[in-house]
């Protein structure tokens, strides 16, 4: 085996693919199902333990990998040297491109068990290498955006930032970074997150700038010259208490904010304010960060606190990194002739893997307040009353991406989506699903 | 806010950064600190709750992005019209290659509480910049490469294969498979790691296969025909016995492996092998899949299966998806005058995240019977005995990487080291560390 030494980015989205894609692909091929026309559906089939709602994110993502799923000549001879498939598979690959539709949930939505997230539709050979790279997006970015949700909520009307991408994949932090700022972050500490994806980033200095210099006084003197009285000076490197003192020696009155990283941040954050205060310093905001989950945020809410970092935890899904999502078969036509009948279809063994077969619409249907108060889906007609209803919008049409946004639209989506659920949505304790699932 | 539309790969690792690094860097080169010369390292303060202990992955992944951490155009564009830094700081990064040191310990290898994995030496400006893309790294690659580590331990000599690019981010998914690989998995189902890495591939089918076909026997007859009677034939679609019975009347007793995908595996296990055998398929082998994790393989141990493939839990650190790396400033120089001694430097605030200052030498001290006794760490003269067992080696010398090995290399040294543990260590039981961690 060796080491091919290829850049660390992989030029296509194509070979984010499992084996078994092709493998069935070629098989396909070769005894004529390979055209049949299919339909594929993303879906979960529970939410993690104890949570009460899904976050859809990762959609923007999928259109891009689905434009760029395709071969390239590298790729083709790694398939072909290592005999993965044979010349007709690879001929067929190198003019591969997806031509079929994609509906989905929009992008910030909120998902149960069973919504179906992502339609895809097409001849088998086509959504069938979509399968793995679908998964991955929507599995990950979901899961991350979910736990921004839970923090989001638990802040109130309290700023976020993301500071996970240490703690990650370094391109996962990128995609943890947008999939935060979907579920209601504010900003990021991921420079790439904000090159890509033009998310507001921010950042200031870590304790080693402070060790660095020769004391605490030159270190802090060093960063407000360098960036103004606004900035946030770390106050915990070694006493919180004379490190405060000397930040507004230093900024004077007008310092932005002050970093606690360590320590009972509730105690801190109590002491600080009262010295801040004291200082004159009244309009200098606490900035705290330091493994914060959900659970800390909100036990913080009292606190005078003004800003969360959080890292670990949300770009790890708070104890959830991904949100089993599936890409199943739910209905193939009988044949390639045209108009052949679509035939609903699922995995039939026991085992608690099986799926409702059949191409679904899915609509959330409201109470008299104009809460929701169900996911309804259904393979039939849709009831009158769930008509305006409808949760998939168009995102691929014919193989050309038409459901491309700004990131701003899911994220205000996401806060719409949620303000309509039940008020027990947002409770932190360990619950069901905030609304059921009805099979029509 | 506007979508950059770039292309999903971003073009070098330099912006694998959290924007403090790059305020830090500005900070500094104004006060004439940036050029102090500073010891990094990269350790953990402790190891996932009851793991024994931690393998190091990643290492080859920190040398190619070391080597690609330059600033391009489009990149400066950006840091210049966010106003993240200003123009010397800009002309600065515009000519940034890194021409330091990196010592570590080599790919594969365990470590305990404070082993100095990576340790870092150059200006504070070269080094700073390296914190977030070094701890991406580790902390996601080694996290997946100890769960990987216990997993082949359960697994005694039966080969596992990696199949959880579904349940990560794509890029993700193509780092986890590396690092199983270092861990101890024999294959990937991943195309990108085969591509990347030139790690071994597999993979056969899926239940979307048979439900694309008018009957079960039409697919296995497609499969056979398409990739020979040694293919794996997934057999839990419908009825599992009746699918084993056809899949040999497809393939005859030649046929290479059945795959079980759900259901209770132990059980199911037991009566496929029976079937296969009253068929005449003694040498068909059984492939096991579904949410397994080292604990599910253990309980398999005496089942008749041949393979697992494991996906989640692998992917996701088996509840510990990140390892909690550090990678702090232990050492500075009092000024820049060439020979300026170097002073240890630590963070001394109460809080639990204080950390031993200091440049740090690290060996493994063995007993009588050659099995590892102690981790063993100091500042000051390496004692005679433990000379000849010190762990880092060099990586990079003066910018120039020297440090890379193939991936079989980190491999290999793995199970040599794990094999070197005290037997407790492949426990499955949470415990403590296995090697006490010794500061001299």
């Amino acid at each position: 085996m060796t080491d091919l030494r290829l850049p660390v980015s992989v030029p296509s989205t194509a070979l984010f693919t499992d084996q078994y894609e092709l493998t069935m692909l070629q098989a396909a091929l070769r005894d004529g199902t390979a055209d049949r026309p299919c339909v594929f559906e993303c879906f979960t089939r529970r939410l993690p333990e104890g949570r009460r709602y899904g976050v859809v994110a990762g959609t923007g993502r999928v259109l891009d990998a689905v434009e760029g799923f395709r071969f390239d000549a590298a790729q083709l001879d790694f398939l072909r040297e290592r005999g993965i498939v044979d010349g007709p598979t690879l001929e067929w690959l190198a003019g591969f491109r997806f031509h079929g539709d994609v509906w989905g949930y929009p992008e910030g939505e909120v998902y149960f068990p069973g919504s179906p997230v992502l339609r895809v539709e097409g001849s088998f050979a086509e959504c069938v290498l979509l399968e793995t790279v679908i998964l991955s997006i929507m599995n990950h970015d979901s899961a991350v955006a979910a736990a921004a949700s839970r923090m989001s909520a638990a802040a109130g009307g309290r700023p976020l930032i993301e500071m996970g991408a240490r703690r990650t994949h370094e391109l996962s932090a990128v995609a943890a970074a947008r999939a935060a700022y979907v579920g209601g972050f504010a900003a990021t500490s991921d420079l790439a997150a904000g090159f890509r994806y033009g998310i507001p980033t921010t950042g200031t200095a870590a304790h080693a700038f402070t060790l660095l210099h020769d004391s605490e006084r030159d270190a802090f003197t060093a960063q407000v010259e360098s960036m103004g009285r606004g900035t946030t000076l770390l106050v915990d490197t070694y006493d919180v208490r004379e490190a405060v003192r000397t930040a507004v020696e230093v900024a004077g009155p007008g310092l932005g904010a002050v970093r606690l990283d360590s320590g009972d941040l509730l105690l801190m954050a109590h002491r600080v304010r009262q010295q801040l205060d004291e200082l004159g310093a009244r309009d200098t905001k606490i900035v705290v960060t330091s493994d914060l989950d959900e659970y800390a945020i909100a036990s913080l809410a009292a606190a005078p606190v003004d800003t969360y970092g959080v890292g670990t935890q949300l770009v790890t899904g708070s104890g959830h990194p991904t949100c089993s999502m599936v890409y199943k078969l739910v209905a193939r036509a009988t044949s390639t002739e045209p108009g052949a009948p679509l035939l609903p279809v699922a995995k039939r063994s026991t085992g608690g893997k099986s799926s409702v077969g059949g191409r679904k619409w899915a609509a959330r249907r409201l109470d008299e307040d104009g809460f929701a108060a169900a996911e309804v889906l259904g393979t039939g007609e849709v009831p009158k009353d769930l008509a305006e209803r409808l949760l998939p919008v168009p995102l691929v049409r014919a193989g050309s991406v038409i459901g491309r946004e700004p990131l701003e639209a899911a994220r205000a989506r996401h806060i719409e989506a949620r303000a309509a659920l039940p008020l027990s949505a947002t409770q932190l304790s360990r619950g069901e699903a905030v609304l059921p699932t009805e099979y029509l």
